[in-house]
């Protein structure tokens, strides 16, 4: 396989875009990368597009036809992607595999998704119907991890709390995100009660928004930037979210880093920052333990000492991460990796972590507990 | 690129599935094409899955994940994909990229539908709202193209008529088909008006269904089966359907048929059958022209020679056809290889084209007129 740059990025505000249809809102980031890499329409040759809730929410179908249309590129391979919150970085994933093989050259990826209308909860997810009709919606399934991992590693609800409290100060830095006001611990602990332990402000919310990356053989990147951003890794995994010995670790999250560390060459050791998917608190800490920043159990601790924070050891969720930003579905997984070419690159303005050369990107998705869900990991270096 | 062969298919009865899941039905061709291709769960080493409307229609998500885990097959890279009619198709050419680059020795593609419910209807696609409130739905949208046809080249109303009497002579030698009594072109010209001069029997009906395939790296396909079947040539591509200069042509079908000769290595005169996208009676003479069968303008003529009958020069649509079998979408251009593959290994029973060789299946998607729709091209040989 060959080496694959990131040559453009883009992305829109991710919050309330209550005035633009969700064609418009996935054209913007298209638009911006191009202008970013300096390439025009008629140079991309394969386009892939990612939405998870627009067919359901809107009745999009082939939407990445329409978008890249609009976007003034037509008359290439055109793919639209669904998985799950895994669906950009999976839509990403393909496109490497396609640069990566020598199928192509330049790939353009776009992630996006409307989810700020009238009475949509993404309360469900999956297809076992029963489960939802017991209770176990997402919030609660990833509650029960956050007991088991508090019961288990004296995991406290304060540094729970401290995860969004953390995400939510870089976020103030992230003018991209949906909230930016500083939230306390308190805030946290005194918010509305979802499922225990988990609050309202534990959980990411609802967003509107788009993420675009442009791939480029690595032989060629430089024909359009002269600082393009090393996929040195890109790997997607399924699996379970179980291990019947150990009931905390979602082991395929554990494998799929695993798997992205030997692709690039590098272990947890050399990463300056690093995007997770923290759908709720728990989860980033969870995800700390796979990625390796600190031995199992510890996540809790990890978050209290400061090392995650920017300025830290290691800084994870410099945008702000789903709690801040929203998390629209399809467009998470590119989001996070537009995030890091922006942290490489010393774009990333006051949130910027000083002379950043090594980036992971993590992706987990699907949301309860049957034994086949999907991980992503994305290793960028300049 | 890697030489890639297909040693499993497998596929459901078209039609109403009412007592079964979607998860379910998608489910059944998974075990039938591993059964098949005599490959064990743990031996799929990625996954592909095609649906086009089960977002919309039963709120899935990362319905892949669920499948392919009903079907034992778990810890693999996973992706969901659709491309409209072409969801199927686009499937499998994604699997054809994994495996042709080396990156998966073995790949298994699913494409399921299950759209027989209450109230639905597949008149609407696309993006372009306005379009449908003008009553340029897709029926509407071919029958235009057949009166300019009709105009243009002095195709006639039983010419159209006869591509669905013939294509359900061929769906009566099949038992997967969902439509299988005989009908003369008085039944279709009499039947109830669409869109002019399409009738009831000129357009596809719904359909339940699903259709599996395994592709394996050339290198290892005689380790599964003996008489693996060659994927010469799988191509995707984009773009408009509409030609300034001439209103009858589709050109991304001209296009991409020719892209798939050239991959292949052959032509149209090497053809011993093939599958194409007959979704409206005019579609299919249209692809005759495309796929090369007769020059352009003289599909109609070409139907009522006989010559892609069975037992004629070129039979086409063996299985019945999107007009007899039903059109799953996401199934669809799955069950055309399925059908080429039986073709080709002279497992199609009553409907077998003798000593078949070389076999084409043609998939369109989209349908409407944006500037941007997918065609898709595979071709099988032995």
């Amino acid at each position: 396989m060959r080496e694959v740059d990131i040559i453009g990025v883009g992305m829109t505000r991710f919050g309330k875009h209550l005035e633009t249809s969700f064609m418009d809102l996935a054209t913007l980031p298209i638009l911006e990368a191009m202008k970013d890499g300096g390439i025009r329409p008629a140079e991309i040759e394969a386009g892939f597009c990612s939405y998870a809730l627009a067919g359901d929410l809107h009745g999009v179908i082939t939407g990445g036809q329409t978008i890249f249309w609009q976007a003034g590129i037509s008359r290439i391979p055109i793919i639209n992607v669904e998985n799950a919150c895994c669906s950009g970085s999976s839509a990403l994933y393909l496109a490497w595999t396609g640069v990566a093989s020598g199928l192509y050259d330049v790939a353009l990826v776009v992630g996006a998704e409307k989810m700020v209308v009238p009475n949509f909860g993404l309360l469900g997810g999956g297809d076992t119907e029963l489960d939802i009709l017991e209770g176990l919606v997402t919030p609660a399934s990833f509650a029960m991890r956050a007991q088991r991992h508090m019961l288990q590693y004296g995991t406290t609800a304060e540094q729970l709390a401290q995860v969004a409290v953390k995400n939510r100060l870089h976020a103030g830095l992230n003018p991209l995100s949906q909230f930016r006001e500083p939230i306390t611990v308190e805030d946290v602990l005194n918010a509305p009660m979802i499922a225990d332990p988990l609050t309202r402000l534990s959980c990411c919310p609802n967003a509107d928004g788009a993420a675009a990356v442009i791939l480029c053989a690595g032989t060629r990147a430089k024909h359009y930037r002269s600082d393009p951003i090393r996929l040195a890794a890109s790997v997607l995994r399924t699996g379970s979210y179980q291990n019947p010995l150990d009931l905390v670790p979602w082991e395929t999250d554990y494998r799929t880093c695993k798997a992205a560390y030997e692709q690039a060459g590098l272990g947890p050791e050399d990463l300056d920052g690093a995007e997770c998917h923290d759908a709720f608190t728990i989860a980033e800490i969870m995800h700390y333990e796979a990625m390796g920043l600190c031995p199992a159990g510890e996540g809790g601790r990890l978050v209290e000492s400061g090392a995650t924070r920017l300025g830290g050891r290691i800084p994870v969720n410099t945008s702000g991460g789903l709690l801040s930003k929203g998390h629209p579905v399809g467009a998470t997984g590119v989001a996070q990796v537009v995030e890091g070419v922006r942290q490489l690159r010393g774009e990333a303005g006051e949130r910027q972590i000083p002379d950043a050369k090594v980036f992971l990107a993590q992706c987990m998705g699907g949301d309860k507990d049957a034994d086949a869900r999907t991980c992503t990991v994305n290793v960028l270096t300049r």
